[in-house]
C-alpha cells in the first residue's frame, strides 16, 4: 500500500502547501464547531419533551398513585422503576436498584464501597499498597480520571474488535493479585463502538483471578442505544448470568441510565448485581443517602411505560444519529482513506450504536491534528483522552462525536477535521524528512 | 417535688393496674399509627403539587431557556438554583453548589473526600489509626451512622439549651488530634428544637484546634422552618462568615435542602463552604459524577422564585405543622406534668420550628416506652436514636415526630404515647421496690 513515504520531495511540499493554504482558509471563518462531548442535540431532547409536560400534580393523592412517589421512602427506587431498568438489563428487578441522574454516580460509589470498606469481607482497599486496574484501550476518559483520582494504577489492554485482549487479560489477572478490576462498556464501547461478543464475557465470568474480590465493571451505558433496527437482535451478553454460571456470582457490577434515552444529567440510572452485592452496597448506600428522586422515576415510567416503549423511542433517536454517524464515515472515507499520490492517513470505526467513531491517525500525529482543529474552531476531545493517565503511546486516537452538532455543522466540522488530518500528516512526514537530511549533513 | 417514690405501696399497684387496663385497651384497638419520621404529611406535599404540574416541555429550547438546563454541561447546579439555595443559607452564590435530592448524600460524600483523599493538603482520615468525632446529644441518628460505618469514634457532648456545651468542646478539640469533626444541626435542631446562640457559634468558629483539619459539618436543615412567624427574624448564625473573620475560612461545611420545603427525597440539595473548600470539593465532584439534575433545579426555581417565595411557602407549611406540635405539647402538659399524687414523668422540648420535640423520659423507661407503644400499634423512633451507637446512657430520650399523622391520629397516638409513659414509669417503681424488698428478704 503506498504512504507518505511515496511522494517526492516536491510533490511533497506541493501538498503542504496546499493543505495550508486551505487550512488558512478555515481559520480565517472564525468557525465554532463541537465534536468533544457525547451530548444530546435539540433535536434528541425533543423527543423526550412531553415527559417534562406530564402533569404529575393530577397524580398526587389520586387512589391509583398515592403519595408515596413523592415522601420518603422506597430508597432502592420505585418497584415499577426497577422493573423498567431491569428490563434493559436483561436483569432481576429484586437485584437492581434505580439512582439518580448519574450511573457514573453509581460506578464512583460503588469503587469507593470496595475502596473505604472492602467487599464480601475482603480487605478494603484503601489498606493495599497497590491496587491495579485492566483499562482497555481505546476506552472512556471519565472512568480512568475516576481510577487516578483514587490512585489506582491502570494496566492498559487493547480492545479487540469483539472485546477486550482476552489471553491478555486472562494471563495478567490470574497472576497479580493486586489487579482488582476492569472496565467494560461492551456494548458500542466508547469511543470504538466495540460490541463484545459471547465468548469474550464468557471468558471475563470464568477466568481464574489471582485476586478472590477482582470486579468486572460492566458500564452498559449503550445496551439499547442501536443505530440500525437489525441490531436489536443482537443483544448484550448477560454478565450476570454468566458469573453466576461460572460460580464467580459477585464478580460483576452491572451500570445503565436513561442520560441518552430521556434527558442528559436528568435521566434515571440504574445498578444490577447480584444478591451479595446488592444486599452489601444497598446497606452502604442506606447510610449514605435517604433514597433517589422517585418523582423522576415516576415521569420515567409514565412516559415510555415498559422496555417495548423504550425500543420505540430509541429508533426515534436513531432516526436522528444515524445521519450523523453515516456523514462523518462518508467524510473520512471520501477524504482520507485512498488519496491518488498516497495511502490511507489513518482508520476509522464504523459503529453501528452507541455515541462515537473511533479515528486513529498516522502514529504520533493526534495531538497535533486536535490542536489544528481547535485553532480552526472545530473543538474534539482531547487528544490522548482515550487512554490512561491521557497518554496514547502511539499519539493516534483521536474520539469523534457526532451527535450534538447538526448534520450541517458536522459537515463543515468534518472537511475542517480532514484538513487537519491532512495537515499534520504532511507535515510530519515533511518534518521527518528534514530531522533526516540534517542529521546526514 | 414530689415523685413516684412518695405514693404508697397500695396507691403504686392501684395506678399501675389502672394505667394497664387502659393499656390493654389500646392494644385490643388495633391501632396503626406513626411518629417515628420527620416524614412531611400529604397535606404538606400537596402545597407544591403546582410545581408537579408546570410544563417545562413547553420551555424546552424557548428564547428565554434554550436547551442547556435540558443537557449536560453546569455541574454545580443551574446558576439560578444556586442563588436560591445560597439565599436559605445567607452564603455566597459562587461557592454554593445545588446537588442531588438529598442533602444526607451531599454529607456523606464530603466526609468519604476527607477520609479518602484527605483535605487541604492534610493526610487522609482513612490513613490515621483513630478518627474521632464529636456528637452533641441528642442528635440525628442518620449523622451517627455514618460516622460508625467509617468507624469513626464518636463522643458525646450535651446539647444545652442555646448550643453545643462549648466549655467541653473547646476542652476536647484543643487537647486531641485526632477529633476531626463535629456534626451541628444549628437552627431547630433534630431532635431538640434548639437554636445556636450566635456565641456558641463564634466559639465554634474561633476555638483552637488540635487538628487543623478540623471540620464542623453544618447540617442548616431547617433554616426557614420555622413554627411562628416572629421566629423568622432570629437567622442562624452565619457559621461560615464566622470562621472566615476568625482566621479559620477552611473549617465549615454547610449543607441544607428543599426536603421539607418541596418534595422529600425529590427536591434539591445545597453545600456551602470556603472558596478552597468548594475548589477541593468540587474536583472531587467532577470525578464522581457528570453533575446533578438541572430540570429539578429549573422546576424548583420557576416555582419559589426567591427567598420571598421560599418564605411564602414555609408559612403555610406552618400552618399545617403548628397545630400538631401545639398538640404533642398540650398532650404531654395534661397528661404528664404534675399528676396529682405524683411529680412530673418525664420533660419535653417546645421547639418553635423544624420537625421534632424531644422527649425525655424518666431514666430507665425509653426502650420500655417505645416497645409498649410499639405493641399499641404506635410506631416511635426507636429510643436510643438520639445517641452515638444508638446507646443512650440514661435510656430517657425519645424523638417524637409530630408531622405526618393527621391531628386526629395524632391525639389518639399521643393519648398511647401518655398511657405507655405511665405504664412504663409506675412499672419501674413496683419493680424497683420488688426488688428492694427481695433483697431485703
Amino acid at each position: 500500500m503506498p504512504d507518505l513515504s511515496c511522494l517526492s520531495p516536491a510533490e511533497l511540499e506541493g501538498q503542504l502547501h496546499q493543505v495550508q493554504k486551505h487550512y488558512d482558509h478555515y481559520v480565517a471563518m472564525g468557525l465554532d464547531l463541537n465534536m468533544a462531548r457525547g451530548k444530546p442535540c435539540p433535536d434528541q431532547l425533543d423527543l423526550s419533551r412531553e415527559m417534562l409536560n406530564l402533569p404529575l400534580g393530577e397524580l398526587l393523592g389520586s387512589e391509583e398513585f398515592s403519595y408515596d412517589w413523592a415522601n420518603y421512602g422506597m430508597g432502592l427506587g420505585l418497584p415499577e422503576a426497577r422493573r423498567l431498568m431491569a428490563s434493559i438489563l436483561d436483569a432481576d428487578p429484586k437485584t437492581t436498584l434505580v439512582g439518580g441522574c448519574a450511573s457514573l454516580n453509581l460506578m464512583y460509589d460503588t469503587l469507593a464501597y470496595c475502596w473505604m470498606f472492602g467487599t464480601q469481607g475482603h480487605k478494603p482497599w484503601c489498606q493495599l499498597d497497590t491496587v491495579k486496574w485492566i483499562c482497555l484501550t481505546p476506552g472512556y476518559d471519565r472512568h480512568f480520571a475516576m481510577l487516578e483520582a483514587f490512585g489506582i494504577q491502570m494496566i492498559s489492554v487493547p480492545l479487540l474488535a469483539d472485546g477486550p485482549d482476552m489471553d491478555a487479560v486472562e494471563n495478567l489477572v490470574s497472576e497479580d493479585v493486586s489487579i482488582k478490576g476492569i472496565w467494560c462498556v461492551p456494548y458500542y464501547s466508547n469511543p470504538s463502538g466495540t460490541c463484545y461478543s459471547l465468548d469474550a464475557a464468557q471468558r471475563l465470568a470464568t477466568m481464574p483471578c489471582a485476586a478472590e474480590d477482582f470486579r468486572i465493571f460492566w458500564d452498559n451505558a449503550y445496551a439499547v442505544h442501536h443505530l440500525y433496527a437489525e441490531d436489536e437482535v443482537t443483544p448484550c451478553p448477560n454478565i450476570l448470568d454468566l458469573c453466576e454460571k461460572a460460580g464467580n456470582p459477585n464478580r460483576a457490577y452491572v451500570f445503565s441510565s436513561t442520560s441518552k434515552i430521556s434527558f442528559a444529567q436528568a435521566g434515571i440510572s440504574a445498578l444490577a448485581t447480584s444478591k451479595d452485592n446488592f444486599d452489601e452496597i444497598t446497606k452502604h448506600q442506606a447510610v449514605q443517602t435517604i433514597g433517589f428522586d422517585k418523582i423522576n422515576q415516576l415521569r420515567h415510567v409514565l412516559f415510555f411505560k415498559n422496555k417495548e416503549g423504550i425500543d420505540r423511542h430509541m429508533r426515534r433517536h436513531a432516526e436522528i444519529l444515524r445521519p450523523k454517524f453515516e456523514l462523518v464515515i462518508q467524510k473520512l472515507e471520501a477524504g482520507l482513506s485512498d488519496q491518488s499520490t498516497y495511502g490511507p492517513l489513518g482508520s476509522w470505526t464504523r459503529p453501528s450504536g452507541g455515541y462515537f467513531i473511533h479515528f486513529e491517525s498516522l502514529p504520533g500525529c493526534a495531538q497535533r491534528i486536535v490542536e489544528l482543529a481547535k485553532q480552526a474552531g472545530v473543538v474534539l476531545t482531547q487528544a490522548g483522552a482515550t487512554h490512561p493517565y491521557g497518554r496514547d503511546p502511539r499519539d493516534s486516537a483521536i474520539r469523534i462525536a457526532p451527535s450534538y452538532p447538526s448534520c450541517a455543522d458536522l459537515e463543515q466540522a468534518m472537511d475542517v477535521f480532514i484538513c487537519c488530518v491532512r495537515y499534520a500528516s504532511l507535515e510530519q512526514e515533511y518534518l521527518r524528512r528534514k530531522v533526516a537530511k540534517d542529521t546526514q549533513a
